[in-house]
């Protein structure tokens, strides 16, 4: 074989030490505050029973095209998961007895047989966290809220963006959109950040919306934001549906504020692209280099769920997903996060049973220590230790009591004891 | 659709809260003991070539007629990877500005189509950890002292088993196996566990070995175990290149030893099954009940990653590969680690103002706190609380000041303010 035959499978790639490191430190950072934040683990199998993914209620006919698809030896079709809400749908369907609300989350990779890009893999890890089996607005708030305080907490520029679907469909029908046409319109509205609003307005005039409605639509919706928006929305006498959803936007944000959430806006024009939602949506932008890029978005669906189980019953839900890549992408290149190594302290073992000392004593107190494999000289030892990124060298001579400790960074050195080393590494 | 059909796939399984929580915990655990030790995350695709997985130096073909094969829409044909070793000799063939030694560990999960029991799934977690670029068995005793860590830490009875091939080839000749015949005899004497000593006598016997050389082998490896097995198979007069695999073994437990390394035990009779394996091979087991279940093992691999990269270049590896479904069965019925619910404290806002600001102080205080979501009364969510396995309730009344903390396992109740809070549920 050549070496070309060993890459990676088409879209999908290594993550070698340096960027897994970095990705493993976000991953734990979202598992701390989803935890917080009172939801639980849950793990579903990669592989799914492919008449469970291409249900009636699934990802639906675009989705079933990328999904990777295989038998088992007993000819059972089976495929790759291409999201986590089926999963959730599934878990919910067979297991009765969990009690409701069941607040949940899952960090784990899915697969779609689709384009690829840098930006897009087929292999990619989603984040997903949902609260099933309430209708209450106050499950809706803590997600503005842990979205908040996660971008916070990485110090990226960011805001939650708040709409409300039923809202929407008042304010479309007060633009003049026929009731059964407002989901219509919606797509047309959520490509607003891809293609801008001249794209919209061409994209609602062929959809036969007439200039004079379209034109309503985008001045309607791009002027409803933040709180003034709030208060101009409930000046236009919408009738009582969307008056109520109007309250529920309220009373989410109030809520959201009351758990520390910031930056929540309300923004009439977000429509998000999905049609299953049902009340509240919302989607996290980051606002870095002047470009608004979505990084998690979500929404109430209190249907989904009910129908995939046969209808006989409604089960109210409602979540949030992360897009990570961007989320690694964009906190590594902020933060500077990326270390290329764990280990903190790298043992030259010139006398053998001092460096096992040295190393022993380095693991006991926690600190990540390697130590030398190979029987290389000091010099040799110190260009690999600098070369993986290790701060500190350890240097267990023959002759000297104690270790000499090397900050590859500052180049200063020093003299410890065995008990003092790893004092002096921290 | 009936509910047998939202049934996982055959073979696989979900993991409710409950089990995921000590899986979670587990994991990380593991993952804080390689980092001590100096081994570096690494992740893989689950998708890789089918050329890959089909090379001749992988798994075999007995290992490709359980892999789940497909084809993506490009018609490249595909496969989920049966292991973790195959992905880590492709990375080091398409990375060759790696600088060796190169340590990494990977906690994923494989897949294989195979028969299914409790113990065996078809989707399952692998935990492997190696050590690639160097021959010295510095490498090989980092392995013994960190298995004998971990399960230190987790309170279970287990022993490190040490042999070595080279060794244990040179005592089958002393005993009458032919050169040729040695790994014969070996896939023979590792199923001694599994089928005792009458069952092995049997295998060799069939093989063509003659009973008087089957009885010899049973009694020579048996009789060759622990320190003093050492000394005896010092004394048998072997060969030179016997010699050097005994002095290597001596060298592994001692430097094993000078890292900590507890229960470390030559066992003459180890064999493993992998045909691969060129130096010490080790494999823990856990003493429970009187019965020994291997739960990791590995060993020295010198031409492995070599012969698959065509054979240019010789690279030296060894490694150690945790079966984590027995380490997660084995430590949550030791150790009791099954935690419900992540969440530590309920609460109950008959003041919704309040009942938000507890939950905000719990949560800045950096406590999984929950709340009700559903404006049940108080005894209807102390019911959901307890049945959660939640420990603390927090009632957030509409007269009193500050909230009332109830104990749900001591049933013991207190007064505090907001700012005690946190301090009360810890």
């Amino acid at each position: 074989m050549s070496s070309e035959d060993f890459e990676p499978v088409r879209g999908t790639r290594d993550f070698l030490p340096r960027e897994k490191i970095a990705r493993d430190g976000i991953e734990a950072r979202l598992r701390k505050l989803f935890e917080k934040y009172g939801f639980n683990p849950l793990q579903t199998p990669a592989l799914e029973n492919y008449s469970v993914l291409s249900s009636k209620y699934a990802g639906g006919a675009e989705i079933l095209k990328e999904t990777y698809k295989m038998a088992d030896q007993g000819g059972r079709e089976l495929g790759l998961r291409y999201d986590l809400t089926v999963p959730l749908c599934r878990v919910i369907a067979c297991n009765p007895s969990i009690a409701l609300p069941f607040k949940r989350y899952a960090i784990a990779p899915v697969w779609r047989d689709g384009p690829v890009s840098p930006e897009r893999l087929r292999e990619f890890t989603q984040c997903d966290v949902d609260t099933v089996g309430t209708e209450s607005v106050l499950a809706d708030a803590e997600f503005l809220a842990l979205a908040s305080e996660f971008f916070d907490s990485l110090g990226l520029d960011y805001e939650v963006r708040l709409n409300n679907r039923v809202l929407l469909e008042a304010l479309l029908e007060w633009c003049g959109v026929p009731g059964g046409k407002a989901l219509e319109a919606m797509l047309s509205l959520d490509k607003l950040d891809k293609v801008g609003g001249k794209g919209v307005l061409k994209e609602l005039d062929e959809r036969g919306f007439g200039k004079e409605v379209a034109e309503k639509v985008l001045e309607t919706v791009r002027e409803l934001r933040g709180g003034k928006g709030l208060d101009k929305a409930g000046e236009l006498g919408l009738q009582e549906n969307g008056l109520k959803a109007l309250g529920d936007v309220r009373k989410t944000v109030e809520f959201a504020q009351a758990m520390g959430a910031k930056n929540v806006v309300f923004d009439a024009s977000l429509a998000r692209g999905l049609s299953y939602y049902t009340g509240n949506v919302f989607e996290a932008v980051l606002l870095e280099r002047g470009v608004s890029a979505s990084v998690a978005g979500g929404g109430r669906y209190d249907n989904l769920i009910g129908a995939f189980l046969g209808g006989r019953q409604k089960i109210p839900a409602v979540g949030i997903s992360f897009g990570l890549e961007r989320v690694f992408k964009a906190a590594s290149e902020k933060t500077g996060l990326a270390r290329t190594t764990v280990v903190r302290a790298f043992v030259i073992g010139l006398n053998k049973e001092k460096g096992l000392a040295a190393v022993k004593a380095l693991r006991e107190a926690g600190v990540n220590a390697d130590l030398d494999l190979k029987d290389r000289g000091v010099s040799k030892c110190l260009d690999y230790a600098g070369k993986q990124g290790i701060r500190f060298a350890v240097i267990a001579g023959e002759r000297e009591e104690g270790v000499t400790v090397r900050d590859l960074v500052e180049g200063s050195e020093k003299k410890v004891s065995l008990k003092q080393l790893p004092q002096a590494v921290a």
